[in-house]
């Protein structure tokens, strides 16, 4: 399925400054980038990376007073993996794979230690697999609001599961806490999405089950087939869109994700994976 | 019924300090205290009194560096009222008495400011009245673990409803909290105990419906007609046992509750009240 | 010394809702109400009531749907006591008046308890008396930033002791956390303020030192005799200017508080004290 | 410098459980394993693994219900490189290593958004470089108390820097949230550490300087020289020495680490590395 992704970045700068973007979708054997675009206005060098372990792209800007703007575009070809999800089952801690240990701690948004009980009151009597984390979901959406603005940058878990509003930052951090505790390993997603209204940096998790990672979206805001891939962390402190040293402020952004394909994603019931590492 | 109930506490104390206790139950036309004695060991000055707006009794001691034994027996009579259940409405704010507005502010232990949109999520649909506040008995019951050495002085509400374990008082603080959040004004009770094991003094709560308080313990550890009532407050940072300015060490402490009435209390469906302020 | 002030305060009330105002300056030895006007449009009724131990006015009213209007004014004529601050001595605990004694405990945003070790690394050292206090004033004003907007309905004296940023309610908070650590009696007062930019009500805080309440105001916005006292508590939770039960929106909102004296008050070095209970 | 370095652990297992250990210590070019001894009882296999960006050695065991022992012992040679900690300076974000970058990050234990204002009112002013970092150790050792038993597994940076009072673990998360919160990059390490008493796993943090990670111990329990480094991770979520899946009980445990060389670590002003990554 091929998508026009891409934002555009309006910063007013008030001293020198230092800017990393992760707005770039990742390169993966289920997402080719066919064509890309990034202007930076004014002319700035700009010094592209990758962090291995979260495979997320990154680009870093020094830029003086004044105003900074970014445009990126980018067409994307997306061939996500459908599993059916009766399939995918919890791996035992005996056989977890080491590399997803790490994502069995607790993290600054996620602190899944404190939310143990409550998790197992709720879900721990549940038989274990895909659709286990699908009734996690499914306990968000009906049990907290979305509700713009109503929290902020240091709203993690423990607060959301009880002041129940947030954003989908804030209902893939639950999300995350949720399978911790139950010893899913699960982490942050940072995404492009078709059909999200507004328009915006997209944020969902991930839990490892079977043997890989697979998306999970429980906001129900949007297709979870139409997400392009962005980055990846334990949680929102490590796939910020935008990390910023210095005196900036974000005047404008504009954010968009267009279906190419005659036939655009649909919300499905299939297990969606979009990496294999 | 008649009660002996008393308490004897030891401290080690390692210099000269400053106590106040609220061991001794209170005084009011449902409680009667047919005989009382006090003996403080050494024998050492103290000056009672009452906090009117609290209705608890006080004492305050000062005593020096060494050992300080409190024994104090009483033989109180108490006559709760009995009510049925069903006839007890929750007063609207419009015609709540004034004295009990306090009573809906959030507090230290009981932040019912943070649980407000929770509280809707799982009490709100249900019918106003006495009913409700036994939901919230039943579900703090359900779903927190009544666990020893599971929490400490600085627990509160908002911590137990996602932790998920506490002891009498961290029920009591969620009991409230909720209550608070759904405009029921509540506080917190220090009690003498009958048939409570281990021996101890018990934390319950008291939410105002109709034209006074009831009593409710979502412990379900002792029938609530066994209480003889000691203190009252906002939380349990009021209606502490003891409070000590300087540096002593609590030795021992025994706590008695026993029923000299042929027929011991029961548990019982009627909503008890035992004080009319 | 002769004030007048008020505020006007427009709601947009959407469904039927009660309204508890604590907008009127207290009557007492120390401030005389010469003349007072309280404007409800539309014309509806008010129930007057004072809750004893917080020796503040409120008046009650149901609105239905609809546009509220209350515009309050008054001609109040104040006489603080100014005391000569280096007689002020902390009371020990074994003197404190026992209707000062709550005024200890920690409450919903002053968590006196969780503060203790800070306050005797910070202040444990100093001299007892008003200049300790002064000394916890000086602390906040040169370690927290005034920042309008920088805290919300949910901050705390535990929260803003580290993020170091709030207004006068959250300066007051800290104030009265560290005087009760340091088990100095210590309450929450809101005002009318002279020469306060932007006007509105503020807050500040009251310590129990020698034979009576003093107050201090960390922030240093305003002179202390320009106060007009109109509500206290044990912090913000009791002594808001208005609560709602309902759905209103508050769409504007103006306080005043002008001298009518030629010499308006300026900033002294004197204890001040308006209140004798 | 040679060391002897081991533990004996102790578990009662009730069920059959998956323990990971992480008590090895790593081998890099500044530690050389001479000699290592793994006794596991009962003879059960272990898998042995090392997560790549963490650097730190791991084994994984599944044991059934009954008793476990493990014996680990070591010698090892450790050749920690020694600057002279004036010519460390601080690295601007625009140069810092991509793979330091997540270190910047708040963490479950060390909330460095938090605290970020703190610390500019506290280190904002001194001179950037490998004195500024003492500066935290020495503010950290002065103003919290080192109080065995004071904290517990969920106590965080947030709370520390109020409440005072912490264990090595503890220390080392408050440093490195200030040093996160001054764009230093920080992690937690895990060690056997020399001339600790009582003897037991010891906590540590490191900061990026210059050109890599340097060592600082904010509890001066110890001389740096003497650690023998385990484990590093974000805070010590990433580092336990020990995680177990099941239901064990740690019965005993004993830690040591001996210096063989006749001239044993002392402390010392130099700042010290013992890794190059």
């Amino acid at each position: 399925m091929k998508f026009n992704v891409g934002c555009e970045l309006n910063y007013s700068v008030s001293s020198d400054s230092i800017f990393v973007f992760n707005i770039a979708p990742i390169r993966n054997n289920h997402q080719t980038i066919l064509e890309e675009k990034l202007l930076i206005t004014p002319n700035l060098p700009h010094e592209d990376y990758v962090i291995p372990n979260f495979n997320s792209q990154y680009f870093r800007i020094q830029c003086p007073a004044g105003e900074l703007a970014i445009s990126y575009q980018a067409t994307v070809e997306s061939f996500p993996m459908q599993v059916d999800s009766e399939l995918l089952y919890e791996v035992p801690p005996a056989k977890l794979p080491i590399e997803t240990l790490p994502y069995l701690n607790p993290s600054r948004y996620c602190q899944s230690d404190r939310l143990s009980r409550l998790t197992q009151y709720e879900f721990g009597n549940l038989a274990p697999g895909y659709s286990r984390v699908t009734a996690i979901c499914n306990w968000i959406y009906e049990n907290v609001a979305y509700l713009s603005g109503s929290t902020d940058a240091q709203t993690s878990a423990f607060d959301t599961v009880t002041e129940r509003a947030g954003v989908c930052r804030d209902f893939a951090h639950l999300g995350i806490a949720f399978c911790r505790a139950l010893n899913i390993p699960a982490r942050f997603v940072s995404n492009y999405s078709y059909a999200l209204y507004p328009p915006d940096f997209h944020a969902v998790f991930e839990a490892y089950l079977g043997d890989r990672w697979y998306l999970f979206d429980p906001t129900r805001l949007a297709p979870i087939e139409g997400l392009i891939r962005i980055g990846a962390g334990r949680d929102a402190a490590d796939a910020a869109f935008a990390t910023i040293w210095g005196s900036a402020i974000l005047q404008n952004m504009k954010v968009y994700a267009d279906c190419l394909d005659p036939q655009p994603p649909i919300h499905t019931t299939k297990a969606i994976a979009n990496t294999s590492n």
